[in-house]
């Protein structure tokens, strides 16, 4: 027995030893390639600085696709083709205009933008009294009596001391969400949302609303406040219950229009149906440029090719970047490309997203069994000297989500949360608030992972071949 | 056997238990109060915004004693008081300016400033062709011939793929520090060197230089450059050996100036001789307002105090904030504060310094010995929920450096250190580049630090009660 044990340590060892120094090697090709000789700044640049935001159905969505199609033929990948996709087209219309009226004559203007999806107001406006909730479920014990002919004023701030933003954001996004189509059962004539930011400013943010099954003349228009207005509000409120608030808006919806996702690969030398997908959105809201949401998780994922190549690395596996259309208003583009992968009999061994902004990477989230978890998080050691720590089980993100299924690993880089709501879905989510090394180690950290999953595969994959 | 293990379980078991999830909750406290209801980023809003930049001997630095000593005054600590240092007196003077002359009457602005410490140029400038070099070592092999009457160019960049930048500006800071000594000694005339700075852009970054013991007659003028006038430079250089670089400064170094440390402490109720320190820098560089250094550190070592009142944590052991003066040029303020510690035969168990920018906390670095390593890494789940994950042994801060010695627990609080160089010592080192969450979450992770150590003493502190 002992001499086994010992014949099998002679055996392996040296092995075991190699391949740990190759990867450690690898993750500093790919580290150091993507800090020293990157591409994903530039890209960005390009996408936030002469293209800007990117709403799907916009000139500037069709202008991304083909600015990110080229720069994907340019790679000299195996493949790169775009996926045709039918989205949802909303236009914000001029710019709102809100104001309070503390007295006749007596206003105060405010910083108010469209929800996503929201209708107009009349061509003149909306005027009426506020009713402030702090969430949804107040809606019912005020009860029609009190809200309608009334604006509804969601105002329940993000939670401050969750150390994970997007907690916060989580238990917030329903007013803005949802909170149109509730307010307007109890026949309120609008409704105005605090931004989802954790900070005190003037920016509003805006993001995407749904009216749910509610016909449609009785679709009341909803605004976000920002986070500044939202409190100036509540404490005139406070003071004056007769204040009045006036917005107006013009946004509106058209057909759907034809856009794309925008895809390459590399074929897999070994198993080249088995395929790793990464991919951010392409599209973005239309207040900033999209920097941070999502032009960092494009960039970045098609970084990942990039450092792959130029580190000289031969995928066993098909490796491939997705570019999806209509994150934000509708996922389109990830619905699409889930379906035609399920048609196509195609095999998805793991999908990873960036779509949490271009800061500092800390890890990833995982949904995934424990099997492949277990696999995942014994190659951690590997990213100590990167300072990436994070390795946890939860979401993925919204464009891999559709993938699920069939052993599928599902994966979304967690980078450092704590500045992401200052800037998401506002005209502050420009370039010059993405930094250039904290974008380059998220690509990074991506393709490292990546290529340990190319050449280990996943657990699944080698119980199916096994 | 058995059964003195299971009483000895039974008895100290619910012990554990109950400790365990009171720190739990204590850290809990500490954090919410920091992110619901901290001063951190009101006070460094003041010293930055209302005061700005803090060069010691100057009126500013002064001012930022008066108010930092008001402030800690009215939190109500045991004792404040303000330990008189004389120190030493720089000014700039009026704005530097320089240009490249291709060609005579062919001129480009080149965007430089001072090093602290260095002596002016002549009252009409100074211009001299340039010799570029990319560190010390190679001043010999050009010798006096290559070198006399010119203006040496130190460029060689931070290393762009150490993940840790302080590394890299460990690897360049040399040019900064002693090239103007070092090049004099060859005839140089002046000396320019390229900012510390990982960023390409158009600020030049100041930070102390040092003439050694050249005699002062041959002392030549020093002065940084922007990142980007460093790649003009170079470029143009390559083209043209004759160009000629102008610059002109009017620093100057007046008489040593009475200053102070502005100290405060809540005395230990159980251990009062036992002293932990908790400090950052009340000086900074003149050219920003000195947000991120240290400004961010002393507000979140006078933070430190604060949460554990607020939180109704009453100390075993005195607990101190110290804002030393002078860490920039001379490290005055930290040779006194250790000096007078000895002096009275003062027992500091523990000192932490954050001077390291206001971002996202990682962890801590430790200068101590194996023992109280592993206690201290003992505690690393219970700042798991922080994402805080860093604790390596290694250096801590200027200003608790002199302390070391008698068993002294050493730290630094890491941050993230992605942008930090961004900022250092230049005009954009000010307060809208800090983010009040990052900045907060940095003073309770180093109030949660101090609790710990508070509560359950250093090894050698044990050792010698025992």
């Amino acid at each position: 027995m002992i001499n086994r044990q010992i014949l099998f340590l002679l055996f392996f060892l040296p092995f075991i030893g190699i391949s740990q120094s190759e990867d450690e090697k690898q993750l500093k090709e790919i580290y150091t390639t993507s800090l020293t000789n990157g591409e994903s700044y530039n890209w960005l640049s390009y996408l936030s600085n002469q293209i800007g935001g990117r709403l799907s159905g916009s000139f500037n969505a069709e202008q991304a696709v083909n600015y990110t199609k080229a720069e994907l033929d340019s790679l000299g990948l195996d493949r790169v083709w775009l996926q045709p996709v039918m989205v949802p087209k909303w236009t914000r219309g001029i710019k709102e205009f809100s104001y309070l009226e503390n007295a006749p004559g007596e206003t105060t203007n405010l910083d108010i933008c469209a929800l996503g999806g929201s209708v107009a107001t009349p061509s003149g406006g909306l005027k009426a009294s506020v009713i402030e909730v702090k969430g949804i479920e107040e809606l019912e014990a005020l009860g029609e009596e009190k809200i309608k002919g009334k604006i509804v004023f969601f105002n329940r701030p993000m939670q401050a001391d969750l150390i994970q933003t997007f907690e916060a954001y989580g238990g917030c996004v329903d007013q803005r969400y949802s909170g149109a189509a509730e307010a307007a059962k109890y026949g309120a004539v609008g409704v105005m949302v605090r931004s989802m930011n954790l900070r005190l400013d003037n920016y509003p943010h805006t993001g995407s609303m749904s009216y749910g099954d509610l016909p449609v003349e009785k679709r009341i228009p909803a605004a976000a406040i920002s986070t500044n207005g939202a409190e100036m509000l509540s404490t005139v409120l406070a003071l004056n219950k007769d204040v009045k608030l006036y917005f107006r808006q013009t946004c509106k919806v058209f057909p759907d229009v034809q856009s794309y996702n925008v895809i390459g690969e590399i074929k897999g030398s070994e198993f080249p149906n088995e395929i790793i997908t990464v991919g951010g959105h392409l599209d973005s809201w239309d207040l900033g440029d999209g920097s941070h949401d999502d032009g960092a998780g494009c960039v970045q994922s098609m970084e990942v090719l990039r450092l792959l190549k130029e580190t000289g690395y031969k995928p066993k596996r098909t490796i491939r970047v997705v570019l999806f259309m209509n994150e934000e208003n509708g996922l389109r583009g990830a619905t699409k490309y889930a379906e035609v992968a399920k048609e196509k009999g195609e095999y998805h061994v793991f999908a990873l997203e960036s779509d949490a902004g271009g800061f500092t990477p800390r890890g990833f989230s995982f949904d995934c069994d424990e099997a492949n978890f277990a696999q995942i998080t014994s190659w951690k050691s590997l990213f100590k000297p990167y300072l990436i720590h994070y390795f946890e089980q939860g979401g993925s993100g919204a464009d891999v989500g559709p993938l699920k299924g069939n052993g599928t690993v599902l994966a979304g880089l967690r980078p450092d949360s704590q500045r992401y709501f200052d800037h998401h879905h506002a005209e502050n989510d420009t370039f010059e608030h993405v930094n250039k090394r904290e974008l380059e180690l998220g690509a990074a950290t991506m393709a490292s992972l990546v290529y340990l999953i190319d050449k280990y595969g996943t657990v699944q994959a080698s119980n199916i071949k096994g």
